[in-house]
């Protein structure tokens, strides 16, 4: 699913890959494909969502937690050798019209990870941190798209900077001392 | 392309649709599905070349420019009903190991794009021009994926907004007037 989304995720790759007969991967997902990989969404949406919060709450300043992620994400494409993204993004690129419920379950998912950014940057319009974590997240999303096609990860951290500058003017420094 | 990306793009649709014989298909392309693609995205990234370069022309401040372009992606996304997204990336994250030729094509469609939008942010540091042109395409490619996903252009309309003040603090403004 991080590498190509949808289409590298049918049932006979995970028969495969699980062991299990085909006959009960249909018995436990009737919804078929869609149910199978929404189900897996839900619980990599977890892993990424405590990567995002570990990730941010080792630093105190706006500016420091913005470096910090995206510096995280940069590694994390190094260290899969610029092959996998996102599988919320591959798979959201891979819905069509036949796919509602997957698209809802990939909503959700972004959703989650915009909740987990926004807590760490408040201020007293909530839609403003909203707003910001949005941002945030749109930029690591295409950076995933930029740093496949070219196989560095320089479109993390050009972000990265860009966006921590922006963090330390809108956004109140509230720790004891920034980092 | 611009739905699924490589998924939605095989050989038999391609068939099906222009109406010439199989056969003719792998005449003219012997390289085949991926040679297709290459071929298809660099047409397709000339009008998306002409797109960016009519709507940053239109404006003169760095922030109007920056508003303009996101508006712009922010309605072409409601027009396709939230279901189509930039052919570079969707095809972007259908790539895996053996599709190297498709990689660089991708590649070089998004540096093009990158430098259709740096000249409108010229600079004295050239690389600074390409980095925030830069972050704005990965803002403008992540928000594609969420607009998918929510079925909106939020993401694109809130990146234009705090982008616009980015670029507003960041580069000269050189029109005779601010628009």
């Amino acid at each position: 699913m991080r590498g190509t989304g949808l289409s590298g995720a049918g049932i006979n790759e995970i028969v495969r890959e699980s062991g299990a007969p085909k006959g009960s991967v249909y018995h436990f997902f009737p919804g078929g494909k869609q149910q199978i990989v929404a189900a897996a969404l839900a619980e990599y949406a977890q892993t990424v969502v405590d990567f995002i919060e570990r990730t941010l709450a080792q630093r105190r300043s706006p500016r420091a937690k913005v470096r910090a992620l995206f510096e995280a994400f940069a590694k994390r494409v190094e260290h899969g050798d610029f092959r996998y993204s996102c599988a919320a993004g591959t798979v959201c690129l891979d819905l069509d019209a036949g796919s509602e419920e997957l698209r809802r379950a990939v909503a959700g998912t972004l959703n989650r990870y915009v909740e987990a950014i926004a807590t760490h940057f408040p201020c007293e319009d909530a839609r403003r941190s909203q707003s910001f974590a949005g941002l945030l997240l749109s930029a690591i999303e295409g950076a995933y798209i930029r740093s496949r096609a070219d196989r560095t990860s320089r479109s993390f951290r050009e972000a990265g900077i860009w966006l921590a500058d922006l963090a330390a003017r809108e956004f109140p420094d509230r720790g004891p001392k920034a980092s």
